[in-house]
């Protein structure tokens, strides 16, 4: 891997989504990461790479916790960064998304990070814009990052990706960390099982080269990581499952399944957790959990990625 | 030009309006903007000139772009920011403002950076306070950093400013952009032409010595600028005038009315714009509009500002 | 007391209340906040004491004031931050406030500075996290660093505080400054009387070592502090006394009772006041009030936290 790392040149000035991504950038993504990994580990928790520069960080839709990520993994970087959130700002005044973003690149930021409700978002501002966009989530398209640091983690723990089974549990259909996740594991050689009710794991699914089923018992034996999806009650309600205990009694993740697993099975989870829903408490405080190293290297994931950008061309 | 800036030494400690300023003081903040505009295209974008201060921006009033333009000037000159905004915070407990602004004061701040809806307030402010006071835009009276700007514009474009014709078109008796930018071009020896309806176009604007032309078709032929002003439908509805097709017809500015302009005029808007309302995408996106130049040149101008005024003692 | 100071050695890594503190403590963190209080002088108001780190400011509670005092303490001591702020965060997803602070824990905060609602909140996060945590008000409980700038106010301008008597005024019950200021003030020998009608000062008060009164006439001869807290109308309307002129002319401070105190009596007041409730303009403005210098001794006292807590081990 250190062959491929040295011989590799990185030449995208966007991340938009895992689907553009070869496996080899992938990988290059992953190994930056873990160089910069090494730099949270330091009494000063800092580096001059991206010195001068400001990432402008837009959230056309809320969300604290990616926010937060990329806004740290950017003083890291000592860039100057610059919020835009949708609240209470020009976009209620009428004004086009594309104006929007080129008002802000023409105040002199560097790199966008967005975060949008509509997919395809980030893809049509990397066409038409000078700096470099990072997607940080679109619609129900694509959450590159996410899927990045859940990859490095697995990476981590397991020791490699190749050849892997990984078991992505909830709504499918509506989740871009499960889309990214899916493209990127399934790049990296490993294979992809989403399990859920046949209303959020549709069978058009199995287009994207993984597998299918509907009951996550059937999988837990034969799978080295489980992925936790939310369930976004603040989003679907329950018209889309029964009842929260229905779906928990068949998709949640307790001590009697985990049991069950291989054991030394990878518990993720891209958080917030609906404690007792997608997994009890046992399970997502326990030793197979991960979910907290996820969120630790989601940093030096998006350090990687505003590094790299920065230095891309094309 | 040259001989002007090295003589001169400025000695304001605050800037609330181009009404108080000489034309000298007015050039001496161009010149000095000219020459942190170089900073802006550096790989380094930041000058140690304010490290150590700190820059209070105090948003009484919502305002996305002009805050982080601030705040990206404040960034690149090395200083500290620190964000007011009205919403949830102690204004609503019945504090006034002047409390308020003292307590921040008393925290540290050099530099208070406000936008606030009450006509005067910066003013006022800047009587009481130690510290230095820029004005970000005072209800319908100045926002003086948006009419240095745009004159910036005007003098990088046209080569100069006195003996130019200016239009400016729309809403004007409600306008601070207007104002500013009026003071500002008539004391740097521009010609003004104010253009809108008679609700939007009193003859009392010609008090400030700019004249006044119900037509914008009648004036197209003659300037060498046109200034065309946001109309804020979420401040004055439909009661200004009889509907937003109407005005669009009359003064909006689309490749018709662009074609019976000199060849090289400039076309300028202070954003957010209303594509198809006060001038359509053809123009906006056209060769004689400096809309986004207009964007980059306010953090030149900004960081000038705020550099000289931390440098002033009176 | 510099005999104190240099053999002195601070061990904690939290700040959770005045309630655990030793005296010794006390007087530590004040002569730590004596030092840094030259920084504020300097041109260039930094140190580079906690650069590389990174102080998290959470506030579940919202509090402008507070949150800039802190926020621009960690610049001063060249500190990153990075704020999460209750509204439309993920809190309203029905995570636990743990799971939520260990999440941004994740990602590499050093310092929590945390406002809650409930009181207890930081003692219960500062038992879970390995970072430290800087309690800035939980509840009705403790709101430690307004206590300690309050007491290093005092120490300042009367040259001590053991032996002093000093009057807490308002709605002793529901305050949690009232609170953290009778702890802190009676560990380091001072006396206090509380001051206000029964229902907000209710006998059992006199638990924490304070004398109670309910005329304020009757003490003000014979104090040299008069602290008078903020009405909060916002919370608990006028269910608390008759009406807000009944408790302006009872428990009010003005020209007339400031007359009957002692010459050098202390008028202070945590902010933000509500002239002519609290206090009139007159006494608010006038020699005895210092007001301003509790916010400004705010900062070296949070200065003083900081440092203090990222050095403590235990």
């Amino acid at each position: 891997m250190s062959a491929t790392k040295s011989e590799f040149i990185w030449k995208r000035k966007h991340l938009v989504g895992l689907d553009e991504l070869t496996a080899e950038e992938i990988i290059h993504i992953l190994d930056t990461a873990e160089s910069f990994r090494e730099v949270s580990t330091r009494s000063i928790k800092k580096v001059p790479a991206l010195r001068g520069k400001v990432v402008g960080l837009l959230f056309f839709e809320d969300s604290t916790r990616t926010r937060m990520s990329f806004e740290l993994a950017a003083s890291r970087l000592s860039a100057d960064t610059v919020l835009f959130s949708a609240k209470g700002s020009s976009v209620a005044k009428g004004e086009t998304t594309l104006d929007t973003v080129r008002n802000i690149e023409a105040m002199g930021v560097d790199i966008f990070v967005i975060r949008h409700s509509q997919a395809g978002a980030p893809h049509m501002l990397a066409r038409k814009l000078k700096a470099s966009v990072v997607n940080a989530g679109d619609g129900s398209h694509e959450h590159p990052t996410q899927a990045l640091l859940d990859i490095f983690t697995i990476r981590q723990r397991l020791g490699g990706v190749a050849g892997r089974k990984v078991a992505i549990v909830g709504d499918i259909a509506h989740s871009r960390v499960a889309r990214s996740n899916i493209l990127g594991l399934r790049k990296l050689g490993a294979e992809v099982v989403a399990v859920g009710p046949p209303t959020l794991v549709p069978s058009a699914i199995t287009a994207m080269g993984c597998d299918i089923s509907h009951s996550l018992d059937d999988v837990l034996g034969e799978v080295d990581v489980v992925n936790m999806l939310r369930i976004q009650f603040e989003r679907f309600g329950s018209n889309l499952f029964p009842s929260v205990r229905e779906y928990s009694r068949l998709y949640g993740m307790n001590v009697e399944r985990l049991a069950r697993c291989r054991k030394d099975v990878l518990i993720m989870h891209p958080g917030p957790i609906n404690r007792g829903v997608e997994l009890t408490s046992e399970v997502a405080d326990g030793p197979n959990s991960c979910i907290l190293q996820q969120v630790t290297n989601g940093l030096a994931v998006r350090m990687a990625v505003l590094y790299l950008v920065s230095q891309g061309t094309e």
